[in-house]
């Protein structure tokens, strides 16, 4: 295929939140597999917070970027050309496709999406690493048991709605904390929790306190800083806390950190949680969500923006908590399965 | 019996670390006791760290002092006079004493010490609340495995050497962190560790990362701050952290913290460690290590101050780290079993 494409780079490094000017689209040849790679389109493009600090360096398997650099990012991409043993024309894969409308890859970390196991776009959300990040932390880290109470932060995000869904399939009784009126709604709606706090809105550790009768014995946190301090507070004894994001950390990489003093007092257990040292639970996994999410179980919110020009103000909207369910870019509108 | 006796008051409220013109000596006289109470005399007075806690009101069952009180502590005292159905007369009891020659109690939280097992001086120490405290965080919480690398600070302290040694007794491979070269050759001799690192020296991180081969699985910390920090920077992934103690909080009331970020990047377990949560593992663990006492694998040391009066010179010691080994009083020197 010849041709040209457009590609997102960086036009500068960001400082502390990303915003539109840190990224320009650029026009450049599509490019030619070798033997052994393949050439595929991005359908898809997932959007993610780790995709901040892999920009900084501070990504296991990233190095810095610099400005002029692809965005590094995953999608759900179609085989458009194979010179690979491995992957055949017209498959679609989840890949590391960078924001970009076609890549060329050696199919390293690819995995085939099953359209007939639910839709495509799952695959990067509630079927995919954020699932699979949730499932880690809710079933493997924190071992959640039926009539626990659980608290979730970030409940209306890719992987806070799926670990506040999955304690609750599990039997626990889950309170969520998000941003806004609008997420609360979704988490305890949507997605079925107990309740769910809005730390934006004043008095709400007292909120908080109420609707988990002053007693957490699971807290699955995404966010560290004051919601981690007072989830800290209303630990159960021996309570056990999943550390898996930083979100404000991962814009101005001021290290946020936890009293001492209070794990000793709560005698809690603190774990820290990176998905991909439980990639061996994916089969597990995924034969289980989506099960799930066939019969209505799991129910999945998506932020879908369209065009790959889109995806800085999406990524903007990531990074200061404006998106509501998964953020992810529609690059090829016109694909038949997205 | 009648006549007087000396206690040691709070004069004023420490401010950091305690001096002795924080403490006073009264004479006062010898109570009486009533029915179901019993009178005892002070042999061995126990000093530790969480009474610097308890004096501030940071420490659980301890509501905070105020100048005048008597200073808290436990002790081995002898039964003198009984009008306790429960405790005759003649028996030694580690039981709450505080700072005094002789108390009156109900016997709440008293235990018999059985000195055919081992000296009595062991009750307050190895085969004490210490020993016990480094038994729940060794095979209980962190559950060391034979051939781990575990590293212990505070490491010719009370907890400290006791948790190395049953770390290296279970087949561990054990490095100490302490604070002059004379804790660290009761680490490596005395106790048997495989190295120990003087955190005084220039360069000591350095040392502990060869000591460690730059891989510790498990870390026994009872001080926080900057030694924790240099732990975590060489925590193997999944490596578990027991959180036992804060010696340089207890007198700064400065709260500690460690970071989230190094959690999550290590995958670490941090735990907090109270020791009251495990006194149903004492009488296997008063069995297991008394018999490794009489036996000569797990050693001890003390340091002793003489007279009551002495009390305030060597808590200030111990809070300052210049003791080596457990620090204990001996208030009534003409006992024999003390």
């Amino acid at each position: 295929m010849t041709g040209t494409q457009t590609r997102i780079v960086l036009a500068r490094l960001p400082q502390g939140v990303p915003v539109v000017e840190d990224f320009t689209a650029e026009t450049v040849p599509i490019p030619q597999p070798g033997e052994g790679s393949f050439l595929a389109r991005t359908v898809l493009l997932s959007l993610d917070p780790y995709v901040r600090s892999a920009i900084a360096g501070r990504h296991p398997g990233h190095a810095a970027s610099s400005p002029g650099d692809l965005v590094p990012g995953r999608g759900v991409a179609r085989v458009i050309e194979s010179r690979h043993a491995g992957f055949a024309e017209g498959e679609l894969l989840v890949v590391e496709t960078g924001w970009q409308e076609f890549l060329v890859s050696d199919g390293r970390n690819a995995r085939l999406v099953d359209v007939r196991m639910a839709p495509a776009s799952t695959a990067l959300g509630v079927l995919g690493m954020p699932g699979l990040t949730a499932w880690a932390g809710i079933t493997s880290l924190a071992a959640v048991r039926p009539g626990e109470t659980v608290v979730v932060s970030a409940a209306a995000g890719a992987v806070g709605s799926a670990a506040g869904q999955i304690a609750r399939i599990g039997g626990a009784r889950v309170v969520g904390i998000a941003g806004s009126r609008e997420k609360c709604a979704l988490a305890t709606g949507t997605c079925g929790l107990h309740a769910c706090v809005n730390y934006r809105q004043e008095g709400w550790q007292a909120e908080l306190r109420r609707a988990t009768d002053g007693s957490v014995h699971v807290y699955f946190d995404n966010v560290g800083g004051p919601i981690l301090d007072a989830v800290m507070d209303l630990l159960a004894p021996g309570g056990r806390v999943v550390l898996c994001g930083l979100i404000g950390q991962y814009n101005t990489g001021v290290p946020l950190t936890v009293p001492l003093a209070s794990i000793i007092k709560r005698r809690a257990r603190l774990m820290g949680l990176v998905v991909y040292d439980h990639e061996h639970l994916f089969p597990e996994y995924l034969a289980t969500a989506s099960a799930w999410v066939r019969d209505g179980r799991m129910r999945y919110v998506e932020d879908r923006a369209i065009g790959l020009e889109a995806a800085p103000a999406a990524f903007h909207r990531l990074m200061t908590g404006a998106n509501v369910g998964k953020s992810i870019v529609v690059v090829t509108p016109e694909d038949p399965d997205a």
